[in-house]
């Protein structure tokens, strides 16, 4: 049979990632073009077209070898239409993302959250391992996170599933959160939150090797947290103990619900790997079914910033079985 | 064309309800026989059997309009299988029940859970009108539930999907549930909870008008805490608006995951309605991401106990498709 590829192109503020995927998912060009947001964002179809073209011709393919585009954008998207109601770092507005560049590059195209797309280039070549049911959180910036059920990610009614991060895990008292509530997991559990948690408690804990790096900038992120805990530090396993049990508690409820098989930690604080897993399953097992628990392996995202793009092509892929 | 029949079965401990349902899922004819648990439950699919032959005969139809049955069970069930592993009301364990049914009808037998085939029927003929994207909690003895995605049951890695009863609400200090945790949604929102919660605080509210029904009997139910707080007592609407922070929060967690169209509440708390709904979407609006609670409309529950039979129909109706 022909050679086929698929393209997985991950559109963010910055810079839009681009890749050719094999139909097994394997990686075989990858690059990057800025992403130009000026007029509305209405060229970038353009850009996108014309450098596929171009890396195609440069790797001496022609253009019939690619099959399918699946593309990745963050914002309120109606998936079944590619139509994007907003996304506002991009500068879309009301926008006919599919049908644009549908047109432009003749090639069918599937639009989806970056998140969600991200969760299914795990599920597909990353640590989901295949895995039909499936939860991935991302503890970047904020915390983010796709479903996957029955083997399909879960869009719900309006594109809004996968808010993992605005579940409430303190009810009373609890942070201020971007989206206007209190509490939400997402003031606990991402960088920010991390970060914030151990400042909060740090000038009663000086024998704390984080209070070194605190004395010098007043400041702390994530990974100082995380580094000093696996150094033995005890106030640094404190902050990550109390982080772990409101992490956990969320993800074991939602674990009651959907009963995953597999659940993917990813975002730049899974980077502390066993030191972040170890207290997580332990609270997790807490508030889990037995049952529940038993099913759900935890594991550590492995794609890094190449999830979308495996994403984007497995989607591409399904397009056009 | 000719005419079809789907069955329904709703098997539980005490009686099986069984019904011949249109393709259109309206009841043609519904009736119930007792289950016979002696032997570990190895006469059951015998007596399902004939009980539908003789049926159709009394009808006067022909064997050949029943097309499919889709039969419901409590317990932990395979349902790609129709495999139980156990089903401690009926006695079945490690029984394979769809190939049983299937040899003594000739038919295409689905297995599924009791609680979800419910959630189905709600979805296809009740007060889901087919939104595709559904979350059904029931509010009996215990609580249970049901969740569609994308029109189709979300069972989980290994059937536990939908075990909403075990969502913890009180983290510390809550109540011991019957799955050996504490401070589950179950404790606090089952008919058992409403009742334990109010009875706790009644010496203490000796003005309520629950109290007279109270120092009678030293008993209280959920109906009595819900019609008192319809009348207007104090207490009563006190104890509701406790119980339905907690189901708000959960609901509203659960929502912002999975973006649910319809939220339908059945089950005998259910009977409340409005006294129950009034306060239950103002909780859930505090904790729910604004476009997830735009989206998410609520309802009580409607086909009652016909809801399993007419979702084991819909299940028969798709394998035969």
């Amino acid at each position: 049979m022909a050679e086929q590829w698929l393209a997985g192109i991950d559109v963010g503020g910055t810079t839009i990632k681009m890749a050719f995927v094999s139909m097994e998912g394997e990686i075989i060009q990858k690059w990057e073009i800025p992403t130009d947001v000026s007029e509305g964002g209405k060229h970038i179809t353009t850009h996108i077209s014309s450098s596929l073209k171009h890396t195609l011709k440069t790797l001496g393919k022609e253009e019939g070898v690619l099959k399918g585009i699946g593309l990745g954008a963050p914002g309120f998207i109606e998936m079944k239409t590619g139509f994007i109601h907003q996304a506002v770092n991009i500068g879309w507005k009301d926008y006919p993302l599919k049908d644009e560049l549908e047109k432009e590059t003749g090639l069918t195209v599937t639009v989806e959250n970056d998140a969600n797309m991200a969760a299914i280039g795990e599920m597909w070549k990353g640590a989901g391992n295949g895995e039909s049911d499936l939860l991935c959180v991302t503890l970047g910036t904020g915390v983010g996170g796709g479903i996957i059920s029955n083997g399909q990610i879960v869009h719900g009614v309006n594109g809004m599933a996968g808010e993992i991060g605005h579940i409430t895990s303190i009810t009373e008292g609890g942070a201020a959160c971007n989206c206007g509530k209190t509490g939400c997991i997402e003031t606990i559990a991402s960088a920010t939150g991390i970060a914030r948690i151990a400042a909060v408690g740090m000038e009663n804990h000086r024998d704390s090797s984080l209070y070194d790096i605190w004395k010098e900038s007043k400041t702390l992120t994530a990974k100082d947290v995380a580094v000093e805990a696996e150094k033995g530090d005890a106030y640094a396993a404190q902050v990550l103990d109390e982080i772990t049990f409101h992490l956990g508690l969320v993800v074991a409820n939602l674990s009651n619900a959907i009963n995953p098989g597999m659940i993917v930690i990813g975002g730049g604080v899974s980077s502390a790997g066993e030191t972040l897993l170890r207290p997580l399953r332990t609270h997790f097992e807490k508030f889990a079914l037995p049952r529940v628990a038993q099913g759900a392996q935890f594991a550590i995202a492995t794609l890094g910033n190449d999830a979308g793009v495996i994403g984007g092509a497995w989607l591409a892929k399904q397009s056009i079985k």
